[in-house]
């Protein structure tokens, strides 16, 4: 079993990776910490308790970070023409959910549920990575304590989506992204090299929906107006690019890595752009020298990471 | 017939895409032009004469600038590692050679023979950008008159070599290289994504050079230094970086090309490091917007290319 913290914004496709997580056999969900980015961290907070009672998740929600690592950053606008207004495909959230928020921040949860869990906890982050870069900030030492890092951000070999450079969970926050991707813990990284090639048709989510019951009902209710978005993008279907850091903490053989230190640059015209030395490739001395290598994802085997995702969210426990 | 400039900074690579040129039937080399990087640009002009001396090219040689068009920038040392400290392998060029250098500044030299030849003529540019971008500035009119422009140089979707994020003949002034990416002419860049892709062997230049008399001699000599330093990147042979950017010019349907606007950052850990805007992919407003679509090459047929250039350069007139 994988010991689970989902560090998310839902956000739509992190409605398909939280049922994902929920009703993967091998997962074991212990914690949902927000933070913003497909919206703000009001209400992606309020739909991650919206999915947590409508999916009857036990894992705690812990509320996150609305802003950036650097203070100094100005605030953007939320992504409302893909998430919707409330963030989930406008299907009318409630506007707040009676349910209890874990009393501690996100980091602090984080900091507290890896140090009870010593080496055994997975944190698949797929928002800012905002929560994470402060809880190493607070608490240096938890690095050495978590098992690994699964990320869902960052282009590599392909342009961003943000802006030609930059993928926009990367470019919410590129300080604390840089901050989690140089940090002395094993990150992979799942960017836009192989998120993109994670197609999941309209046909598939009838499919998925008609097999799994009320819930799988609901995400496909919470997934159309993602899917219209991506009609300027694709053929016909959405990218799941959040599921795809689930299914790499189950199933890691469906994805090719490069090793190697990667940074995150802040400022300048390619702000939030992610780029990786390759390990063993020669360079004068660089700002990327004497940093942990981390895995970046520059290959996928597409159709059986859809399946997978597929069979998990129609098949209840 | 192609009517070729050739801005150049010999240079081991650099001296066999100069004998390419002269050899190559359908090349009508008008002009060199020297640049720093290199080595000095007294070095790499003194080399340009030795090579038309040795050679018999008829082309004038102008001297271009020797440090970055921006002042404040550093000076950085001379890849003698790489080239030699003569700049030409060390095979003793004689310190000085007797022979009338053009009058002019290169980027004169370049803005008078446009003129003088409107829409006619292919620059080729595989130093640093600093003469053409001087040649903008001064004559910005000079763009819309120049036919093509040619350019080894930056890495789109693989690492650098002279840091992860950049190649070194942009990555040497940054600035220039923007602004000639970003100029209203139509520029091809053949960067490190095809490049690394063409190795010379030393068996195929043992037998270029048994072929194509004593021009093809002395361009072995020069270059077995060269071959030595690639040992650490390359099994056995030298990357003709220079030579692939003058093959465009005679055989373009030997290269594949994505076009888009490109951009080069300037300053910076990723400092010189060149990003493309593919063009029809869509994005929220930023700074690739507006700016005339380049072509970037992603994609070589490198055994032609290899086969076209030792046959040249076997081959004298």
């Amino acid at each position: 079993m994988h010991k689970v913290i989902f560090d998310t914004d839902p956000g739509v496709d992190d409605a398909m990776a939280l049922l994902f997580l929920h009703r993967h056999p091998e997962i074991d969900l212990i914690g949902i910490t927000t933070v913003f980015g497909n919206a703000s961290v009001e209400t992606t907070t309020r739909n991650a308790l919206f999915l947590k009672h409508a999916w009857n998740i036990a894992a705690p929600v812990a509320k996150g970070l609305g802003e950036t690592l650097n203070p100094d950053r100005s605030h953007v606008g939320w992504p409302t023409g893909i998430h919707g207004e409330d963030g989930l495909g406008n299907i009318d959230v409630p506007e707040a959910i009676d349910m209890p928020l874990d009393p501690r921040p996100a980091h602090r949860f984080i900091i507290d549920t890896v140090r009870a869990n010593p080496g055994q906890v997975t944190l698949v982050a797929v928002g800012r990575m905002t929560n994470l870069a402060l809880a190493l900030r607070d608490d240096p030492e938890v690095a050495a304590l978590v098992k690994e890092v699964v990320i869902m951000g960052g282009a590599f070999d392909v342009p961003g989506n943000i802006t030609p450079a930059a993928e926009a969970n990367i470019h919410g926050d590129p300080e604390a992204a840089d901050a989690v991707m140089t940090a002395s813990w094993p990150v992979t990284v799942i960017g836009l090299d192989v998120t993109t090639k994670t197609v999941m048709t309209r046909a598939k989510l009838i499919d998925i929906a008609a097999r799994g019951g009320a819930s799988a009902k609901l995400l496909s209710d919470i997934s159309q107006f993602y899917i219209t978005f991506y009609e300027q993008h694709v053929d016909d279907g959405m990218i799941v690019h959040d599921s795809c850091a689930c299914v790499y903490v189950v199933a890691p053989h469906l994805f090719r890595t490069r090793s190697g230190s990667i940074r995150v640059l802040c400022g300048g015209i390619a702000d939030g752009q992610t780029i990786q030395k390759p390990y063993g490739r020669l360079f004068p001395p660089n700002p990327w020298d004497g940093l942990p290598s981390q895995n970046a994802c520059v290959g996928i085997e597409a159709e059986a990471v859809l399946k997978l995702i597929g069979d998990t969210l129609a098949n209840g426990r």
